[in-house]
């Protein structure tokens, strides 16, 4: 019997118009009428803007359902604060909060009252992230144009094909694709990704050593969470990637800077300086930022310290699918016979970075372990874009774009080094530039990287200075350059926009 | 003149059948032919299961292409591999790795040789990690039924409606929408979000205090990276939800057991047990398990308590939206003038849990380390669902839906209560069943909730225990019983099934 009430009532929500309903409390045992609490709770909402001006006010019906009343006492709050002009009555669409009501009512910001509250009193936080940089407030980071770094070439990405798939998954998905799911993600994703970086990268997996995560920033995060304790000494490279640090900073580890050169990460610095160190995060395929591949003799000596020290390494392969002009290099996982590298890749390089999603390949005796952690950060990853990513995948779709992409970036990087070589000869030295979606142009001795940022930055020219990332002294001051946005047609016009910003500083002449 | 030829080859590349680009290195300087080079590459791939039969190879040409040689060599590698019967021709689509290779030369799974390669010496983990739970795997965390606790009604969601908001954001995205975008989320979600927050749940918020996360989970553990240090001490509800525990276990804290009554957290006895914890996590609207709403009393002794002690509090609103019986209650958030409130809510109850996504209401001066938190963690949110999610919630549906939804649940609770109630009178003691998605039947004394789980999830039947929820020793025995994804019109037989495990478990008699 009960059912079939309820039944009615769905039927007839079916057609309401739909705002939320609004926290009003009504109470039966006292003496005020009900038509006044209404009255009074919407007014205090309104003034104390809980309700902002021009909000969907429900029905009288509905709100008389849902507090389980009368409708009469509704309907007569509900004119009372109409006719003092709280309310206005929209024809055909409903009652809404007036959406005149003065600033001083209701303001949509009032500065001098913070809606959190008066803060007064002991406000501790964890100490660790008293450290961090709070917010990102450098102009290039914010800036989005020319060099900008680890931006793809969007206008390739082929969007029928994968709204297509989206709408695939997307109509009468199953319950499963629904509900939480397996917290190493998909198992078909997992699967293609196998296929994939056996084939490609040379890499050595089983689906279920693979996690899907939110990008390789995650993956990351969730190897240090996995690996290392506070006050663990870890290998950096030096220079190196910030978000990497910004990770093991937040772990309180102790993090050693061990150079780069050409060769790569120095793994006999790193031996001297702390050869116990409990891991070592590297990009050997393509160094951020200096781009240095590592050779063969330093990725040998990497995995024999690992070996003989008992420590682990974090390879972050973040876009090791563009190599120009010289041969593909297997992952340094590939070349581990004692399972101690993570290997973390991602798709914000080669798809779109909003599409927040990445892997890792954990060696198997750890898999338990990532995924208790795992559950504990976020439980598991969005469902629909796995299916979308499986099937484009399975389809051909990834690696006939992986190939196009390899060629167009292999352009516009000859564009860019070209017409750097063109304008600035060897002022500039150019690093990095055989693999990936940027190069670091490093300059003269004598001049500061990030206070020409900021002048360029003023001009829309958003300039990525080399020398945050390092640690301790900068031994360069440069520019990290992204290519993969920017059409070759277009680099000439923006290296003469560089060189217009390097006149003005006096890094070169006009004649050069 | 350069580009022209790229520009040529990505022509050609549009119609090419697209499988990945294997790891194959050539030299040119090294005596062996590179038809030889090519051959030796392809065939230790596949014996070594780089390549598994039935996998695609790039046609000649694009391997040509790729690695710059002329087609000569590749056409010889490719005819010598076909005649030996590596490869496969299959006719109008492509060259294959042969698929009728034996399991000895490329097995896909050899169990003998993990992939992983060999492991041996040190393998040293993070400490916490240790402690934590390796996989999920009790039945009833695997199973999916009737009682199953978190799933909503997926029959009920407007599918139609949702996927015509997803192809208007899919097709022809724009560069921000593919681009990493704001790390608290998008701006114009965090509106609607608060629109509704104001709303509906009496929360004091702008949107610069909002940040979209992963789930109620990721918002866990941002806030406990942000507030806690290692050793601090934190209340947390006994009994209460496991993964709020597992992350304050990772965290390294030390977490303070407070007892929960009628009226939710006992502050009395948490003040005395520690008056200095650092913060305190709790469910006030619908405890989690034993769904007690937080009297108005005990909101404010927490809320002086907190103020008092320089403590925080972590509201964790996960299924606030569901009422039955009695009025809305607002948040603690809303009553808090000292801003010491983060608000958690999540849309996997509402919507759908593969969705992952929820939100955070920040005290204001502490946006900027959530921030620099969130962007070592996973950087940002995915794009899509946020764009779609503000037109779901600002056109109505949103609302519409958790009306439905109420009335559903109300129903299937109502059904639950009536024939728990019959089937067992007062052998079962019923809680929390004012509110949400599950309410909590305890057994009597004697016996073993974890044991007759295992029984039950022979037969199919996943009960959640309850004693599992209490970090010191169990108070009660019982189950949570989730009623969301359940027909009313299917309890009754459910309850049935119930109490056919209960009268084997002898908890019960067959007439009661």
């Amino acid at each position: 019997v009960r059912r079939f009430r309820y039944d009615h009532l769905v039927a007839r929500m079916r057609k309401v118009p739909s705002a939320f309903s609004p926290v009003i409390a009504v109470d039966r045992n006292i003496a005020k009428p009900l038509y006044r609490q209404l009255y009074d709770s919407y007014r205090a909402m309104i003034v104390g803007r809980g309700l902002h001006p021009g909000q969907q006010i429900p029905s009288t019906r509905n709100l008389a359902i849902e507090l389980g009343i009368s409708r009469i006492p509704v309907l007569t709050a509900y004119a009372q604060l109409l006719a003092e002009g709280y309310f206005e009555a929209r024809a055909g669409s409903g009652t809404f909060v007036c959406s005149t009501l003065p600033e001083q009512l209701a303001p949509t910001e009032r500065r001098d009252v913070p809606s959190g509250g008066v803060r007064r009193g002991s406000r501790p936080v964890a100490r660790r992230t008293k450290d961090l940089p709070t917010g990102v407030n450098s102009p290039w980071v914010k800036g989005f144009g020319a060099f900008t770094i680890s931006h793809p070439a969007y206008e390739l990405f082929p969007f029928q094909v994968w709204s297509n798939l989206v709408m695939r998954h997307c109509r009468n998905p199953s319950t499963s694709a629904l509900n939480y799911g397996d917290s190493l993600g998909s198992e078909e994703l997992r699967d293609a990704i196998c296929t994939y970086l056996r084939t490609a990268r040379g890499v050595r997996c089983d689906p279920q050593q693979v996690m899907i995560v939110a990008g390789s920033q995650q993956a990351l995060e969730i190897s240090a969470r996995v690996l290392l304790d506070p006050e663990t000494p870890v290998w950096v490279e030096e220079p190196g990637y910030w978000l990497t640090r910004r990770v093991l900073a937040l772990a309180g580890c102790r993090m050693i800077p061990v150079p780069v050169d050409s060769e790569g990460l120095n793994v006999a610095v790193g031996i001297k300086r702390c050869r116990k160190a409990r891991a070592a995060y590297v990009a050997p395929s393509h160094q951020f930022p200096l781009g240095a591949t590592m050779s063969a003799s330093r990725r040998l000596q990497l995995l024999d310290w690992a070996q003989s020290s008992g420590s682990w390494i974090v390879e972050d392969d973040y876009d090791s699918e563009y190599r120009y002009g010289s041969m593909p290099i297997a992952s340094l996982q590939g070349l581990d016979s004692g399972s101690r590298v993570i290997y973390i890749g991602t798709f914000s390089k080669v798809l779109f970075p909003s599409l927040r999603t990445g892997y890792m390949v954990i060696p198997p005796d750890l898999v338990d372990r990532f995924l208790a952690v795992r559950q504990a950060l976020d439980l598991t990853h969005p469902h629909l874009y796995q299916a979308v990513l499986t099937d484009f995948m399975r389809e051909g779709h990834f690696a006939r774009h992986l190939r196009r992409l390899r060629l167009v970036y292999g352009e516009r990087r000859t564009a860019l080094v070209d017409n750097l070589h063109q304008q600035f000869g060897s002022r500039l030295e150019l690093h990095g530039a055989q693999a990936g979606m940027h190069l670091v142009a490093s300059l003269p001795k004598g001049f500061n990287d990030q206070e020409i940022a900021k002048r360029a930055a003023l001009k829309k020219l958003w300039l990525w200075p080399l020398s945050p990332t390092y640690l301790g002294k900068p031994l360069r001051q440069g520019f990290i350059l992204g290519f993969g946005s920017t059409k070759a047609a277009e680099i000439p016009d923006h290296v003469q926009r560089l060189k217009g910003v390097l006149v003005a500083e006096r890094v070169v002449t006009e004649q050069n």
